[in-house]
C-alpha cells in the first residue's frame, strides 16, 4: 500500500466552492484511497458538506478560518490582509510540514504573492512559474510562464526551462523530455534579447537536457516539443487563445449539427465519437495548473471548474507529491549551477545571442 | 463602372508562385473587372502562363525581374542584394506611382524591410505594423501587430490602434469599430509598461474612437472588439496558437468521423454541412495581411496559399485602394495629434498609469 498522502485544500475558493471542493474530494479519494486532507475555510458550511460522506469524513480534518479571499482582492491586499483566510492557512499547512502540498480554486494573484511569501522561492530560482499541460496532436504539452510574470529576462526563462523539464518527467514519466522556447520565428536570429540569449545559454550548457531550440505559436497544438518555455505575458495569451479558439470551434461545430435536417441525423448517428472528441478537449482533464519553483507543491484549479476538475486537480498535486518533484528540481539546478561554472558565457555565449539582424 | 485600379504583383513570391499568382489574379479579375495588373517575375515562366487566359492578358502587363528573393534571405541581404527582384521592383511600381498597391506571398521579413525601405512610413508613424483580420463568435475581428516589431513601446501601440480603427473601419464599413489592447487581465493594473501606457493614453485622449480598455487571449475568437492591438511578439504567437488549435481540433474532428462505422454515416449526412463549417474557418477566406502605416498600400498574402487564397488578398488589397485608406489614416493621424496637444499626457495620465500593483 502506497504511503499516505495529505493534500491541504482552500475550500472556499473557486466559483462552486465550497460544495465542488468537497465533491472533488470524494472523487479523487475513490482512485487514490491513501489520501488524506486538511480543509480550510467556513466550518458551519463544511461540517454539512462532509456528513454526506463518511468516506472523505474519515480522512478529512476541517479547520475553521475566519476569511475568504474574494476574486477582486489584489494580491499586495491579499497578503497583507488576509492572513486568516482559507487560502492563507492551507498554504501555512504545507510551510508547516502537516499537509505535502495544497490546492486553491481561488484567486490565482493572491495564491502566488501568498505562496511565495509563505514557502519561498527554491534557491536558485529567482521567480516561480506558472505551468500546465495541454493535449496536442502527438500527446500532451507542458507550458510555462502562464502569466506569474509578465516581463523575464533570459535567466528567468532558463529556469522555467529547467523547472518545466523536470515537471514534464515528473507528471507524463518521460525520461529526456524535449523543450522548446516560443518565439515569432525559428531561426536563431530571431526575436527578442531574452529568448535568444536564453536559446544561447541552453544550447551552450553541457546538461542532458533536450533543448530544440525555438517553436512557434503553432508548435503547441503540434506538440512539437513536450516542454514550451515563454514568458508570462505570452504564455498566458497563448493559453487563453488556445482555449478560445476550442470553444470557437465547437460552438460553429454546434451550429453545424442543427443547420439541416440530415445534419442533425448524423449528428446522432456519430454521437458516441463526437462524445470521445468532447472528452479529448475537455478542459476538466487539464485542470491543474502547477506554481513551480517554491518550497512545496502548489497547485491551482481553474476557478470556474466542477468537482470532476478539481478532483483531477487534486490527482495532480499527488502526482507531484509522489514522484518527489521539488527534490527533482533542486537536482536539476545542482546539476545546472554545476554546469554553468563550467561555462564561458560572458565572454562567449552571450555576446553572440545579442546580434540581432 | 468603377474607376480603374492597378495593382502591382510579385509573381514569384510564394511556394506556389508563379502558378498561383497567375490563375489567383484571373479569379480576382472575373470578380472585379476594373482591375489591371504589374507582374513582375520570370517574364519566359509568365509569358505562357497569362498566354492560357486572353481577358487576364489584356489587362495585365509582365516585367520582367532577373532575380527572386528567397524565404531564406534575410531582410537586410535581401534589401541591399534583390534590387532587381520581382519583390523589390513590384514595390517600386507603388512607389513610382504606376500602381496603387503591392501583393507579395514571398518572404514577410523582406517584404517589411524593402517596401518600409521604398514606400517609407506615413508621417505620425513610428513602426509600420502588419494586421489581418479572422473569424470570431461575433464576426470578424482585426488584430495588429503580427511581427514586424517584437518590443514596442506605448507610442508604437497607440499607434497601431490608431491604424487598426481605420483598417476595421474600412474594410469591414464599420462606423466606429471598438478596439481593445491584448493583456494578461481586464484590470488596469495588469500587464507590462507599454500595455498600460498605452491604454491611459487612449483612455485619456478626447478622439471619437471606441477604446474598450484590455481584452484577454480568449477575447480573439470571442470577437469582443473588433480590433485588437499587441506587440508583434505577442500578435505572432497569437495568431499562430489559433490557427494551430484551429487546425488540431480539425483533426481530432476527422478522427471522430472514421472511429465508427455510425460515425461514418453520419459523417456522410452531415457532409454538406460540415463542408459549410470547412468554409468558414477556411484559411484561404483570411488571406491578406496588411502592412500598416507605409505610404502605400502593401498586402501579404500567405506563402503557402492556393489561387483562391491569393484572389481574396488581391480582394483585400482592392477594398483598401478603393476606399482610401491612407487617406484615412492620415486624416486620423491629424486628429490623434491635435487632441494630444489639448492632453497633459506627461504630468498627468502616464505617471498614473506607471503605478502597478
Amino acid at each position: 500500500m502506497p504511503e499516505q498522502v495529505c493534500i491541504s485544500l482552500d475550500a472556499m475558493g473557486g466559483d462552486h466552492a465550497p460544495d465542488m471542493v468537497v465533491a472533488g474530494a470524494e472523487i479523487a479519494l475513490k482512485r487514490l484511497p491513501h489520501l488524506t486532507f486538511l480543509m480550510y475555510g467556513d466550518e458551519a458550511r463544511l461540517r454539512p458538506l462532509l456528513a454526506a460522506s463518511s468516506q472523505l469524513e474519515a480522512v478529512t480534518q476541517i479547520r475553521h478560518a475566519s476569511q475568504e479571499v474574494t476574486m477582486d482582492d489584489k494580491p499586495s491586499v491579499a497578503l497583507r490582509q488576509r492572513r486568516d483566510s482559507s487560502m492563507r492557512l492551507a498554504i501555512n499547512a504545507v510551510k508547516d510540514g502537516e499537509a505535502q502540498g495544497v490546492i486553491s480554486a481561488g484567486n490565482t494573484g493572491a495564491l502566488m504573492a501568498m505562496a511565495k511569501f509563505v514557502l519561498k522561492t527554491v534557491k536558485g530560482i529567482d521567480r516561480p512559474a506558472i505551468a500546465t499541460y495541454m493535449p496536442t496532436q502527438r500527446g500532451e504539452t507542458v507550458m510555462l510562464d502562464l502569466g506569474a510574470n509578465v516581463e523575464c529576462d533570459e535567466n528567468n526563462l532558463v529556469q522555467f526551462a529547467l523547472m518545466g523539464e523536470v515537471f514534464a518527467r515528473t507528471l507524463f514519466g518521460l525520461e529526456r523530455p524535449s523543450v522548446g522556447i516560443l518565439n515569432v520565428g525559428i531561426e536563431e536570429l530571431k526575436g527578442n534579447e531574452s529568448v535568444k540569449k536564453a536559446a544561447a545559454i541552453l544550447r551552450a550548457i553541457d546538461l542532458p537536457i533536450r533543448f530544440e531550440g525555438f517553436v512557434e505559436g503553432d508548435d503547441l497544438a503540434k506538440g512539437t516539443v513536450d516542454v514550451i518555455v515563454t514568458d508570462g505575458f505570452t504564455g498566458n495569451v497563448a493559453l487563453k487563445t488556445a482555449e478560445g479558439t476550442a470553444r470557437l470551434l465547437v460552438h460553429f461545430l454546434r451550429e453545424t449539427f442543427q443547420s439541416s435536417f440530415a445534419a442533425k441525423i448524423g449528428y446522432l448517428l456519430a454521437r458516441r465519437s463526437l462524445q470521445r472528441f468532447r472528452d479529448r478537449m475537455d478542459p476538466r482533464r487539464y485542470n491543474g495548473a502547477m506554481l513551480l519553483g517554491l518550497n512545496g507543491i502548489a497547485v491551482k484549479s481553474h476557478g470556474g471548474t466542477d468537482a470532476l476538475g478539481f478532483s483531477n486537480a487534486i490527482g495532480v498535486c499527488h502526482d507531484l507529491i509522489a514522484n518527489r518533484l521539488n527534490d527533482s528540481i533542486k537536482k536539476e539546478l545542482a546539476s545546472f549551477e554545476e554546469a554553468m561554472s563550467r561555462t564561458d558565457l560572458e565572454d562567449e555565449i552571450l555576446p553572440m545571442a545579442g546580434n540581432a539582424d
